[in-house]
């Protein structure tokens, strides 16, 4: 039997608890999870790709099967390059789907082999985003229970 | 490494290949997909559960993972009893979303073990129903492209 | 140049001031314009094909392009024996876009050379549909500026 | 100054925990807060009104500024009956939204004094409704959290 | 009996006859509500917030129990800080629902013992946005009935 | 007869098949359809004005009814200056509808006479958009069946 792949790509600006649910999520099916950070040329995060990807690693020490890496360009060309399959997305509402159908569809179009697979979240999370965190950490608050502590350390860090 | 399970629920009234086309995706991810048809109870389908799963059988025998059952009651009794986590569900549009995930919830309420796993079909498929192609057969209609011939030739014996 | 014909299809159960608006719209872009009334078995409707057909004749009988018809069986049957090759709809609202996109689209691979067309009614009757309409009346009430004079007549007369 | 009335119509059959949050929430905001049970024509409930008032009754013993009550016919004609302005209605999804502007505007038409007031409920009831606990109950499982233990006594009772 | 205080918060830039809606009916339900004008760093308005706040002035002097006030920061803090618990939205659209209930149940995840009230504008004002007046006046153009004459007056001034 | 007019407006950045689709379907209900190509101040587009009316002039040059022009300012100041009355939108997805029907009951506050129609692409297109096809051609990928050739030459020149 082959390794099972999939790859879980978004921004991550930064990881919440609610991506973690996805990613626990996708490493019951899939054998080996890579999250991948988009970086984004033309967008000024928060943090750094760099530092994304080291938050997300303290994020899932405890899970085995999940890996981080980062990525630029198109995720079909990640894909392929990694001999990647499966792409994870979590779907939280209404006004995702109609973005995720397009995205999916168009990396069809340039992938047919690939298939995108959808999650949903813990209730807890559907209204979860990191935007949200931003807002809120930018002006000195913090939403209790949707954050690794890690991340709120760095948060805390970033905006005092 | 264990079998990876999955199974897909529906009432399949009849299977149209927009189905189809989420079984074959299911396929690729998954070791085994049971396909299980719906016994409900209450309404009155066009094809009895037998003869949905004869034509399911019949539409799926290139596929060899793919197997056809039946089943009345929750859906995660069947699970259980089948010992089968995974449930496989096909998103076309915004107004299944809503239904989709209260399903999924309350199916996770009453198996926190259950995982479902969204599939988005061909967007050839992506308005497509059962419940349009009963409607157009009914008329003496066939919508091209959209059926097993199987399918086809079992609805026009049904309304001749 | 020939003269542009469309189909404005529906069950009109009864008419509203809602329908006749996208009416008098419609009227405007076409030479000649078919309201067909559905002759739907399986349903009880409050009023008759034959009341509803009338009811729309006295309520449009100031557009002189109008004309009123009433037809049963596939929408596309109709048009393909009438030579008309439009079809017109009213949209009103998120959950009316996916049925109706859905029909749009079955039509469409039913008979190509068709289109469907569609229209916004005016915001006043945004929220407006002959269920509501039928409902309030059976319990006596009446909604002002909703309907026709003599709907409002006959559906006092149809619930006294 | 004078009381605030509000009335929270429904079918609540049978009231869930999502509607004992919705009552709890306009308890806070208005003096005294009336559950009117719609008894209603033509739909066979799995509980009688009087069955319904008497659950939600037992279960909302503990919050003083909260009646029961039981209505047929329009709202509008209830709250003229009684003085009350004010109709509280749940908002839980995308779905939910266009069938209640509909009723809201079509009563604000009947009744131009009376205003329709949202709340959205605990994010733990989104994707929870009454006939998703029917559903349930007739195959008899029981969903973890969601109905008050009055309610789950008379399901069992009324599905053994 | 304690009064009843309510923050109908946004941007207003500028307020137009929709918001005047909501306010209106706001005042209805709850002694004081104050319009609170958000200071928002990171964007440049049409207007200052001073010129917002004194356009809303002018435009509610009718309204006794109507109050304007500025804030920046988040809104719990604003709300805490005046010992407010009720927070008013409107509600136009599906659109508008998913990113208002995300507010919401953040706001309700950073202040507890707060409530949000959602309100349906007049249907006339159900496809008006600031954003939409701003686009009209900077073209030199002008939408009847849409804002108030003090608001009118100061876009031309400020597009001439 | 007089000639029936219309126009399809848009940034056209750069034009589709999707666009194209649309514009064969208006072409067959409209004497003359003018493409009308948006000259947006404050964005930056891929391809200028000109350039993006000459890529739609090539694309177009079978279509003997379509005509290419450019305009900046308010559509409905575009339309009484050129005697048009119709407007034509493509409709693909829900998250659109809510946006066209702001924007046409605008259009149909400053200019009573006009009447927006909306057309659905074929299915193909469901999920394609100029943006998209920036967003891929960016990254030096190609959309198989998505553009014209002279558009996709033009891309692969502009990104190189």
């Amino acid at each position: 039997m082959t390794v099972r792949k999939a790859v879980y790509p978004g921004s991550f600006d930064p990881i919440t608890n609610g991506h973690i649910d996805i990613i626990e999520r996708a490493c019951k099916s899939f054998d080996e999870v890579t999250v991948a950070v988009l970086v984004n040329r033309g967008k000024t995060p928060v943090f750094s790709a760099e530092e994304r990807a080291a938050l997300i690693r303290e994020s899932l020490k405890d899970i085995p099967n999940a890996r981080v890496d980062c990525f630029s360009g198109l995720l079909v060309d990640y894909m392929k390059a990694n001999d990647i399959r499966v792409a994870i997305r979590g779907l939280r509402a209404v006004s995702d789907l109609e973005y995720e159908f397009q995205l999916a569809h168009t990396n069809r179009l340039l992938y047919p082999e690939m298939e995108t697979v959808f999650l949903m979240p813990n209730v807890n999370y559907v209204y979860l985003s990191s935007s949200t965190v931003r807002e809120v950490a930018s002006h000195g608050g913090e939403i209790a229970g949707c954050i690794p502590a890690c991340v709120a350390k760095a948060l805390r860090k970033k905006f005092q």
